[in-house]
């Protein structure tokens, strides 16, 4: 089945305590276009570049199936560059620099190839151009999952609240899952956001796992204890991009097979965070993935044949 | 299988954003023996109160099949009694009374009866009462489980050590896994630490969940994402407690049982926090045990058809 990818493709410089990289490749696009690439053979992103982004980038996404129609190159203008460093124990990071560049005045285009998608997936982006997207679909996708992040809350909170009424599953974090509701705990915090429009809602909580909600069931994903976290950047979209590859390639979207859709997803995730930027998604192998996935099923697997 | 249990009986006043309470009975032992009441008919307590304990509370106990034979009631002296405040999201509290009282110069007593028990479970106490008790057993029970806390890594940490020798398992919070090991990561907490004795390790994560590591295997168990914590007060303890219980009362100390012994354990914390104190502990049915246990079962499962 068909999957649009919606995200930034940019350049970031990363700083952790086990090193700093220069300008890298990143983006919530690029992430989540690599890590669903291992469930899909084929994929269509949305997404714009300047004329510094290396074409040679462009070919590893095209060789992955990742169709570019819908990426645009703006002559004369730079790629969206995010600048942060990690504190010592990963667990917060500081911005140091955010150039918005070509992202500053996004303005989405559909391709026609692109029409008739089953499946689409709105990375981090303004809510305003996520909704754009959506409209210029002529025919609404099966499933529209999103992503979102505190920055559009604070300064886009009503534009937020129209894009959020459009889509099905809304995939962030627990701050701001908080910061959204206004309520500390989880579960009443995703009571609150389902009346705003997603029915499905995932919760990341880092090395904490991920909840799913729907209706009145829950579903808790492990993550996987990891000895060494080098580099968290993308995890969050790398995990969205497992999950929503996996929903589309296996072109069911029950909550029987979210809950696998999360294990995958966080399986990717899990490698995403061994290496700096998009690096170890790059090239891994379909038993490695599937090796990862096994570790996840071990990680929780009990049998209560006694009760009490 | 037999049960011998280690830790104070006491009093607690407690401060959260619910409400507060008056002096209500509390401790770990109180906790732990009321929690593994639901798995065992009997067992065995040791621990010390003030002549201003109330009998009704120790009928309580009695009641659930604890056995008081090693409970002393010091004449003229007072129990144990701690008084703390939870902060608005719960996430931390602070200690506003602690008076030691009884507990400053316990010397633990193990009656004739207690001897041969199969299974020991170390409640929050200074290490040096610990290991006082496992040498005053004759035998070495089958497994022997321990908590303990921060405050004991401050003021003993070497007494901490030589008790830590002895035991089979430790379960503390990710917190104190940290302090005790120096090192962030779990992971690297978890290896450390079992080289300090403990073969196995169990680490609460609170609303996180809790791992539990041996040899290069490891167990991820879910929390129940509550709407409301209403008082976290002794929840690691009654943890602790239906772990060893569930344990006991299988008599099986397998990896694969202890994961199901985590499991009702995480199913009695669930209960404990609902209500202050031990109010909720004190009378649960068989079948609200059962279906709480179901909760854990759901929130987890998923069956991986296919992986990628």
């Amino acid at each position: 089945m068909s999957l649009v990818t919606v995200g930034s493709v940019a350049f970031d410089a990363i700083e952790t305590p086990f090193g700093k990289t220069d300008k890298i490749i990143g983006g919530a696009g690029t992430y989540i276009a690599f890590s669903s690439s291992y469930f899909m053979e084929k994929q269509n992103i949305v997404s714009v570049v300047g004329e510094d982004f290396p074409q040679e980038m462009l070919d590893k996404l095209k060789n992955k199936g990742v169709n570019l129609e819908g990426l645009q190159i703006k002559e004369g203008e730079k790629t969206f560059f995010w600048s942060g460093k990690y504190s010592n124990d990963m667990n917060s990071r500081d911005t140091l620099v955010t150039e918005l560049n070509v992202l500053e005045h996004f303005d989405p285009i559909l391709p026609a190839s692109y029409q008739g998608c089953d499946y689409l997936m709105l990375g981090n982006l303004s809510p305003q151009v996520q909704s754009t997207v959506i409209e210029r679909l002529t025919e609404r996708p099966k499933l529209i999952a999103m992503d979102t992040m505190n920055f559009w809350m604070d300064i886009a909170m009503d534009d937020l609240k129209k894009t959020l009424q459009e889509v099905d599953i809304l995939i962030i974090n627990d701050e701001e899952a908080r910061q959204l509701s206004g309520e500390y705990s989880l579960v009443k915090a995703a009571k609150k956001i389902r009346t705003m429009g997603p029915k499905y809602l995932i919760i990341k909580k880092g090395e904490h796992g991920a909840l799913l909600f729907h209706g009145d069931q829950v579903f808790f994903a492990p993550a996987l204890p990891l000895e060494e976290v080098f580099d968290p950047t993308g995890a969050g979209d790398t995990f969205a991009g497992g999950f929503m590859g996996y929903i589309a390639s296996t072109d069911d979207y029950s909550f029987e097979n979210m809950k696998r859709a999360i294990i995958a997803g966080s399986a990717m995730a899990s490698f995403c965070v061994e290496k700096f930027g998009t690096e170890k998604l790059e090239n891994l192998s379909k038993s490695e993935i599937e090796d990862r996935i096994q570790e996840f099923v071990q990680l929780t697997d009990f049998d209560m044949v006694q009760t009490v």
